[in-house]
């Protein structure tokens, strides 16, 4: 029995990756831990795909359902997209061996809000729940489990899986114990208020629980999660950030805002990550984040006293990142605290602390549709993620790109999105390097304009403007103008020769 | 003073509608009562029509920017959209004379959804609120105010105004006094949980207040609200409802919904007051519903003890539903609950209660995307309404409509839709007469299956799989296949020849 195994009834489940993953058999429907790359399992899935294939080479047909917290890692949904043996998987995905099997249509894919995900399989929308594999730091001498650097979906696995496999990763910090905050919702009828009011309270307990009845292994790892650095901040995003930085001060000043703004949620990636060390220049002190996941710049920013309190499901960190958080962990013990992302993202949490979102996107169009997902209508990249439990129930929602993509080929301001994940309805602001967009109260038409001027690249502008003005003319109706033939031509151009420039 | 008007100050302040509209001047912002034609003023907007008109015939510019709570009726915005004095109006319309202007480009119209309107107004996202014009049913000795036949945004008008006009309408129901339940928002960082947990729970106080200071005119008025009689249930609302009370009965029998389901909500118009009406054949008891109005058939369901309990923001009746509703104003008191339209539609409470949305729609995609606002992606018709903060944050999104229009010249299921209001992430379910497609769980090539297959009318459900058939295998990438050439094409065809079919 190793130190991080303290309870004799686990410890005796004990067992090799390979024995684990026999529990996992064709069809069944696998819960696995694992959120923006962070603590995920790093073992049985590799023991699982070996399985699969020696299934293939024998001729057998061997595929899974598997849900996660959102996005993984090699060793998880690449291993396991490589061998063939995904069927569908849900939801947030970004490994590029898995995105090309959905985009060549091996893989059923489907993209769901991250909020919604625990009370959607609580409720038996996606059928029973065979097996859990979560990843956790330690387990306690009476059962309970220090989660992970994620907690994503895995209370909700170990509450319904008939069969739980748990990894005790050793290499993840020890120090992670007392971080955690797990409060598991019921389904309705059954409902109460949640009681958090603030980004940093704790409502529930620090540890997971599970029946030891039900845990058939337990697997000792001991690997880091395979985060790789972030890009440094570019002028791209330092000129976005700085838009966001003035427009603030703005709110700020006409009262709209409070002066240390509202809690800050962030989406992943290299520009959430540049924007968010961006507004280290607002001047703006005791900021609080309720968000997902907490990457280096959020982390920084935590260090440095500029947020005092950081609520997420994740601890998405560089290695320099992770370095920084071990030697200082009794320090972030008490700024940041890791929830289950159905608490993370959870609707009514979102609106009464009144999030402020900032979320990268694909494309915006003229009139403030958002498309975050897809490459000219039809390729996932990596999906919707969680800018939808902020974007539709937070206070601001702000979407932040880089006004072209590609060296220029490609505008990220067109005239209709060629799939739309955030409606006019919920988009409140857009950035690009170009400036700001603030679309509050305005009509179609208006917020034309004023995405146009403020937002497009100058390379861009007199296409869109002569798009505009001819559908201001001959569009059947003028509410929305619109000339359907040509309103996804530039995504076809794109296809047709690499290029939407005409 | 009459019997209606029972605090002295405010009675001193009786005054005529022209008299009360010269409180109105041009480039003001104004907060009207009115909810699905139901509570909104019935003298004062016709006299602020007059007074536009005198100052267009000066060739003086006269345009006023107007929040209202939702529809209202010709009184309202057909007269003043018939003045050109309308700039700016949000959020649902379905006025004829309005809706033109809009399409006309006159008018600047802000679709939003329902329950965010007060939030944003409170945060100062709209501007200044100069005047608010809020019908009542009367003034109690203290000056508190009983609300009419809705709610809608009249709390956060009356908090915000600098000025403010009451019409008090003897029409309306003396005993609708004791029916409210006001409950007000703070706008965040201080917001607690709001304490509803059953969606007859009164959490406020049964009257709206106001400061009379800022009361400068108070009208006494006596008219109907005027609201058309329901179309009969026809057999093509018989037939989507028995597609929903079979998906229903099969959700109880699996465990995923409690036999008495769970709290509804239902859209406005003909086709959501006849599927209601349809419920009446599942043999549910004890059912609930939290919702934004009460029209004929809910109505008819709680009378005959069907629904136990109705919570909404408005009450919108036919002529022979007030007189029932009248008439039994003392049983209907203890089983509806009249709510601001923050509260009916509020994210956290839809969300904790688990409602089911049940909301019509102008067209879904093969994948599940759904257009309610837009002809061919340019013409509004009336708006998103609440469709939206229920479908986001509800439990079940169901979306209905008949499969056909025109006489069968539209179908309501394209290739793509023209116009996005709620996106593949928000839509559980999709009815038509033909059938139910059940979408969760799905990727977008299984939905373009169960879309086609069980909602499409048999009449264009070769040319939906000839476009499937070919873009699966043309299109560039295939997790959301498509052509885009001929995504659009079918609207540009009933644009150019008054039919989808080819």
């Amino acid at each position: 029995m190793t130190s991080r195994i303290a309870c004799p009834t686990l410890a005796a489940r004990v067992t090799t990756a390979e024995q684990a993953a026999t529990h996992i058999r064709p069809g069944m429907t696998v819960g696995m831990s694992g959120f923006t790359g962070a603590g995920y399992p790093k073992q049985v899935p590799q023991a699982l795909a070996a399985r699969i294939g020696a299934a293939h080479e024998r001729g057998e047909r061997f595929g899974i359902r598997m849900l996660t917290g959102a996005s993984t890692a090699p060793e998880l949904d690449g291993v396991l997209a490589r061998t063939g043996g995904i069927d569908f998987r849900l939801p947030y995905q970004s490994d590029p061996e898995l995105r090309e099997r959905i985009n060549r249509g091996q893989i059923d894919y489907m993209d769901i809000h991250l909020g919604h995900v625990a009370q959607y399989a609580r409720s038996g929308f996606f059928g029973r729940i065979d097996v859990a594999v979560v990843e956790v730091t330690a387990i306690l001498p009476d059962g309970r489990l220090v989660p992970s650097t994620s907690v994503g979906n895995n209370a909700t696995w170990l509450e319904l899986a008939d069969t739980v496999i748990l990894e005790v990763n050793a290499e993840q910090p020890a120090g992670l114990e007392g971080m955690h905050d797990i409060h598991s919702c019921a389904a309705p009828p059954h409902r109460a208020p949640l009681p958090l009011v603030e980004p940093g309270q704790r409502i529930g307990e620090a540890t997971l629980r599970v029946d030891p009845a039900r845990v058939v292994a337990v697997v000792e790892t001991r690997g880091p999660d395979r985060l790789s650095a972030f890009a440094p901040p570019d002028e791209t995003s330092q000129r976005i950030a700085g838009h966001l930085v003035e427009f603030f001060r703005h709110e700020v000043a006409r009262g709209r805002l409070p002066t240390n703004l509202l809690p800050l949620q962030s989406g992943v990636g290299n520009i959430a990550n540049a924007v968010l060390d961006g507004l280290r220049e607002g001047g703006f002190e005791q900021m609080t984040a309720y968000t997902e996941v907490i990457q280096d710049a959020m982390l920084g920013l935590v260090r440095d006293g500029l947020i005092t309190i950081a609520s997420a499901t994740a601890l998405s960190l560089s290695p320099d990142g992770v370095a920084d958080f071990v030697k200082h962990i009794d320090a972030y013990r008490h700024r940041i605290v890791l929830r289950p992302q159905e608490i993370s993202n959870h609707a009514e949490l979102i609106r009464r602390l009144g999030c402020i979102a900032l979320n990268g996107m694909v494309e915006a169009d003229i009139y403030g549709n958002v498309n975050s997902t897809h490459v000219a209508g039809t390729r996932i990249i990596n999906g919707i993620g969680g800018s939808g439990d902020f974007a539709r129930n937070g206070h601001l929602a702000c979407f932040l790109t880089p006004s072209t993509a590609k060296g220029g080929a490609i505008s990220a301001i067109v005239p209709m999105v060629s799939h739309v994940d955030h409606t006019e309805h919920d988009v409140s602001v857009v950035v690009t390097e170009q400036g700001l967009a603030d679309l509050r109260g305005l009509s179609p038409r208006q917020r034309a304009h004023a995405i146009i001027e403020h937002c497009a690249h100058p390379d861009f502008r007199p296409m869109l403007q002569d798009y505009v003005d001819r559908a201001w003319v001959h569009s059947k109706a003028l509410h929305t103008p619109h000339l359907l033939p040509e309103a996804l031509s530039w995504h076809q151009r794109f296809l047709d020769t690499g290029s939407m420039r005409a």
